[in-house]
């Protein structure tokens, strides 16, 4: 039975995440990524398909690469397949490729690194108008940011670290050291930035609080000297807040 | 009493157009963008105004210069006025600047120029993604088109014309000359144009049919060399369609 990896792009608006739930009592099922998805496979194939995705982002996250596989019995041509599925996929859901990969692909152990971006918009309403028709993946801030240091604190960002500051206390996770590859702050305009972050994996909230916390370098609460100090302590309390859910878009993922 | 002038943004997804509507029974009235931004300014001014705008945009057409303009008693610091406005507008309609404008000021009568974008994804969707994120002011064809016909039919379209064929049927226009100052379509993408159209003056429907008779052009139905012919004609039947509002966007208006 063929196995389909599918490169998928979405706005996370109206999406309760990727992850299909099952709400306690008989109301409709929540609207998310994977649920609207693996319906829609079912429909094209006639036939019941299990789909894992590798990322579960957040409610309200978007997504221009995530990636999810599935198997099916049918084998059905890819273009063919891809453009069934947009058909009736709805608008704010795509997908953007498709593939056949190896019998035990899986999406999340598979992959080898990611890429994420946070679009901030900076500086209060009066001479900061939120970019209106980027508004539903732009996060605002009113607080006017200064882009140098928060570039020099990126810096610091990259490389094997623990990120035990940067994830929620109870994570539950055996280890919180990961490596990121780069993480590079870039000003699109004099009052929208962006952070581009990749690495080999992240923990829960991850490039939230690094967005947190570099909002909090640009505002000159914390200083980019700070940054091994924050690694040291191992404590959700050394970083910046957890950035909203509307600025982060989930851009690749890689896989051998 | 002070005279305003306002430059509004607005997505037209939401909105019934620009112009204010009273439904004809005791419902709720439609939500406009003038309508809503006159509310706006009452609340802020606590006082009656009445609201003029420069162009009437159709339902579901975008704007980023609107412009419109009002009276009031007070005088209120442009700075903080716009900043009040936007405080209080839906975040789908923005005030990008406020001036301060002579007592005779006519945002329809004195207008100079105007400036329009269309954006038009074209190609069937097998191989053509509209733009997930940008797919509210897109519209869309699955017709594949070629670009370099469209741009030398949209030289022709330059200069003053009678353009009784770009608008519709019994439109109760004295004159139906106008002068088109610039018309470019520029590929963005092999599967994204964008068709922008400047002149002294437009007629209604004007920007989406020539939107439509240039995607014509671009799938060899119409000719470069016919748009003479299509001039002469003086008919609504000699044009190709009126494109969908979503694809269209008021850029900007000048004044002297």
């Amino acid at each position: 039975m063929p196995r389909y990896k599918l490169t998928i792009a979405y706005e996370g608006t109206d999406f309760y995440g990727w992850q299909k739930q099952h709400p306690p009592t008989q109301e409709e099922p929540m609207r998310t990524a994977q649920g609207v998805l693996e319906e829609t496979i079912r429909h094209v194939f006639r036939e019941p398909v299990r789909l894992v995705g590798a990322s579960r982002t957040d409610s309200g996250v978007h997504a221009r690469g995530q990636v999810a596989a599935f198997t099916a019995e049918k084998e059905l041509d890819l273009a063919r397949l891809t453009a069934a599925l947009n058909t009736h996929l709805p608008d704010d859901l795509q997908v953007v490729k498709a593939s056949i990969v190896h019998d035990d692909f899986n999406p999340i152990s598979n992959a080898i690194a990611k890429g994420y971006r946070y679009r901030l918009a900076h500086g209060r309403k009066l001479e900061n108008l939120p970019p209106l028709f980027d508004r539903r993946i732009t996060a605002r801030t009113p607080h006017l940011l200064d882009v140098a240091p928060m570039q020099e604190a990126a810096q610091c960002i990259i490389g094997e670290h623990d990120f035990a500051s940067f994830t929620r206390r109870n994570h539950g996770r055996e280890s919180t050291i990961r490596t990121v590859h780069d993480c590079t702050v870039t000003a699109t305009t004099s009052r929208l930035l962006r952070i581009d972050v990749s690495g080999n994996g992240f923990l829960y909230n991850m490039v939230r609080i690094i967005a947190g916390t570099l909002m909090e370098v640009g505002r000159g609460h914390i200083s980019p000297t700070d940054l091994p100090r924050i690694f040291e302590a191992k404590d959700r309390g050394a970083t910046g807040p957890t950035l909203p859910a509307e600025g982060l878009c989930l851009m690749w993922i890689q896989y051998p």
